[in-house]
């Protein structure tokens, strides 16, 4: 096992992609063979240099950190592929190469809805979080979400609360607590769920890793509900992704004189279905449980992409050519604010449309 | 004119459909020429014998009474086919006969919005219904309501406040004001706008006029805005109404812990446009004012019913049969109440499904 999970972490550090891991494996057979070739082998099978360089020369230093993180019971990585890994993320365009848990593999493959929303919620938007986590809790749903403060900590402690399952998506290594006064809470998610990852240990929280951790939230899921959401904020990206991996999207609806049912309104106006009471998503839910968790191999990302038809898309796509640009000349550029501009070029990345280089640098895909 | 009216209003008192007019035009030439007939020629142009002894043997003291209503500057009758007749109502199914006007018959020729609602909302929905009303008749649209407490008299007053025009649909006869306290609102309508009705002098209001009325509202109308409403409540009637006609649908989404946001979110949920704020509506409606009000000989109601796909009319349908039928009965046999029953067969008999015999009896057509 110390000798799969190794190869497994030498991978995951030189940042294979599953596409890559696909072609390499058709061509060195396993694992354990693909991190044994050399770096002039690897080259031959199309690989990058820096990829190559890394897994042909890993660094055994990081390597043994992660393998030493291991040796708990409840420290696991899970690699594509595996029977452990969770089916549903199994499917949606980027899939992580390998997956950091702290906790209980199992609760990876319960039915799971995701709850996100604002950071600073009202009183009335942080009481629903706590009562639909607890009620859909109750029904068997795991309960995922980011553990960011607001919506998400309320929809973690409602599941917690009932004794159910929680799940939580980190966007930094698994060794770390972010936001710290959530501490507590992780460790106790931890115990009763898991904590997954997909940075290696000691990734900081950057703030590009937020949007692009998203897609993970809404891919374990059967469907994402929205509680309360500004427009233009993180949890409509984690909604998007969701409606762009053929999952359900559900949004609460607001008084129109609450800033932060706007996001809301927005999602229900794109097709999002509009809840008023957990029962709503049960009812949609459950017909989907068996059939979707079983047929996964059949199902397709739904086809509908809105991102075709959004402008703030077609200026980024004119403003980005060929010559690789920095996100923050792009900023300049474009008039987006950073997190926008993030979130779109994750989405792009996810749509094959663009390339993320080194140095922070984006083109336009070939 | 007199003689005109005389003849219209002949025809009104015997409940002459727009359908029997039109053959009995084409066999008699005009209007006068109609009343001129005697009973046997009206029984051969296929009348019911009730109507044919209404037209041949008029109640002349109700004529009078309806002609002296008629002899003061803002009383009118306007008849099916004048060109002070308006475009969008003409369009409709079960467009009435003669309207009852009292007030400025061109305010019935703006581009009008309805705006309907609970008769006991919240305040948070008054204010919304003051407001959007205060906008859109500063924005030049005539606000069509039905007069009655809350939402609708919040909509008119709305109108009225930035001295726009509105009009008040009625249940009952255009000499009566129902409910009492809007006595002084009336009269301000009247003055600035129009109360509409196609019930003769005198007539009482009636429970079941109250959804018939609701076709006109909507019928008037480019849209029909939904600002705060109980499931199974009227006003989802007039947006279902609108639906039909082929118009636009909004509705005002609210915090799911509101019973009154919830008739507005079934609308949603059924495609009604969500709105956030007046300027919405008015995004909407403003590319239709031209095209619709001109091109009213080309408009078809929507061909997409909603009555189709509701099992509660299926239900309806399987009680009714060809016997006869009262309301009565039919609420004992299908646990609906008389005011749902009362709606849905008003929409089947528009819809031609369904005819009402005298005595209050239902029965399915044809």
């Amino acid at each position: 096992m110390d000798q799969e999970n190794r190869a497994w972490l030498i991978l995951a550090h030189a940042h294979l992609r599953v596409a890559e891991l696909q072609v390499l494996l058709s061509r060195f057979g396993d694992v354990d063979n693909i991190v044994r070739q050399k770096r002039r082998d690897l080259d031959d099978a199309g690989l990058s240099d820096e990829k190559s360089v890394a897994i042909a020369s890993p660094d055994d230093e990081d390597i043994s950190r992660a393998l030493k993180w291991l040796d708990h019971d409840s420290h696991h990585v899970i690699a594509f592929g595996q029977d452990r890994y969770p089916e549903l993320l199994a499917q949606i365009p980027g899939r992580p190469l390998l997956l950091y848990v702290n906790g209980a593999v199992d609760t990876l493959h319960l039915p799971s809805l995701a709850i996100v929303g604002s950071r600073n919620p009202t009183r009335g938007g942080l009481r629903n979080s706590v009562e639909f986590a607890r009620y859909l809790a109750r029904q068997g749903f795991s309960i995922a979400s980011g553990l960011a403060e607001g919506i998400d900590t309320a929809a973690h402690r409602g599941a917690l609360d009932v004794g159910g399952k929680t799940v939580a998506f980190l966007g930094h290594g698994i060794d770390r607590v972010y936001p710290a006064a959530n501490r507590d809470l992780a460790h106790a998610i931890s115990e009763n769920g898991a904590l997954v990852t997909e940075y290696r240990l000691g990734t900081r929280p950057l703030r590009r890793h937020f949007p692009e951790r998203n897609r993970l939230i809404s891919g374990l899921c059967l469907g994402t509900l929205v509680i309360e959401a500004a427009r233009r904020s993180g949890s409509l990206i984690t909604a998007r992704l969701a409606a762009e991996q053929g999952r359900e999207v559900f949004a609460l609806p607001g008084s129109i004189h609450n800033p932060l049912a706007r996001g809301c309104h927005e999602l229900i106006r794109q097709g999002a279905k509009l809840v008023e009471a957990a029962g709503d998503i049960l009812n949609e839910l459950a017909p989907l449980v068996g059939h979707m968790m079983r047929n996964t191999q059949d199902s397709t990302p739904s086809e509908a992409s809105t991102v075709d038809a959004d402008s703030d898309y077609d200026e980024l796509r004119t403003i980005l050519s060929h010559d690789p640009i920095t996100i923050d000349e792009l900023e300049s550029q474009s008039g987006l604010t950073i997190d926008q501009l993030s979130s779109m070029l994750l989405i792009l990345e996810l749509h094959g449309e663009v390339e993320s280089l080194s140095g922070g640098r984006y083109t336009l895909s070939g």
